[in-house]
């Protein structure tokens, strides 16, 4: 969350580095995604993460909204959690010799990515409704929606096509 | 999940480095929430972070015998992702100065790192299965509803409680 200095002081000033962190997130997805496209070999995969590239510059832009909202400027904090993870994907997508086994890892990697994504969200949501930013609530639930879906839809790729073929 | 090396050449291979993922970040769990104990202001956070402290304990354990099953010695592998989320959540604890507010920072914390094991705990299981592995899928299914049930815990306790004095 990239909360390192000591003037977090209130539920707002909570709030806003959270959605900061969130920024960040999805501004870091958004630039790892071209690569796991270009890695995946199965087709249904690679059209998966094309979409929620898709996705994923809509929901920064909704982002961008909430800051609005919030009358801020939008701005990511550096979140040692998202780097962390994404650093995970792209040492697999480098790694990795068999095609086949690649495409689970990268899975499993973008499934840890969505489940980031969902949890923060989930907060943001909460947070959002008690602090009375009800439009902010609105958007956000529209991302998380879309992570869910998407984190929903790799499973579907994983269970039914390439765990099987890795496996084979 | 420290997919360092260019030895993942089977389901197989991804497998033992996903477990070996998943055993580090739980004894790195078991090592931080001692500190979340002492952090919690609120009693039932306090609380919910000591019985998953044990919680944790016992799916090392099980962990430990999933090892056993495939004939390996228990042994984890650094994983960025779990790093950075906890550090996330040690720099919150240590530099946030509303106690109140603190609260629910270590919720959000916690929940990210629930999620990180549910999103793991989730693929493991779809893999055990694929690969015929069932018993360890039993296993870490008891592993997975136990952290699923820890992030509803904490879902609540942060609406209900820490939430609203956060927020007043």
């Amino acid at each position: 969350m990239g909360l390192f200095t000591k003037d977090i002081k209130s539920m707002e000033d909570l709030y806003l580095h959270v959605l900061q962190d969130i920024y960040y997130a999805e501004n870091q997805i958004k630039k790892a995604l071209p690569d796991m496209i270009e890695k995946a070999t199965n087709r249904d995969l690679s059209a998966a993460f094309k979409a929620h590239l898709g996705e994923t510059e809509s929901q920064i832009a909704r982002l961008d909204q909430a800051f609005q909202l919030l009358g801020k400027e939008p701005k990511g904090t550096t979140c040692p959690a998202i780097d962390g993870i994404i650093k995970e994907a792209n040492e697999v997508a480098g790694e990795c010799d068999n095609k086949k086994v690649l495409d689970a890892a990268l899975i499993a990697a973008a499934q840890a990515v969505e489940h980031y994504e969902i949890t923060r969200y989930g907060t943001m949501i909460a947070w959002s409704e008690e602090l009375g930013h009800d439009a902010i609530a609105k958007l956000l639930t529209t991302n998380l929606n879309e992570e869910k879906a998407a984190d929903k839809k790799l499973t579907t790729i994983g269970e039914k096509k390439v765990n099987l073929r890795a496996a084979g």
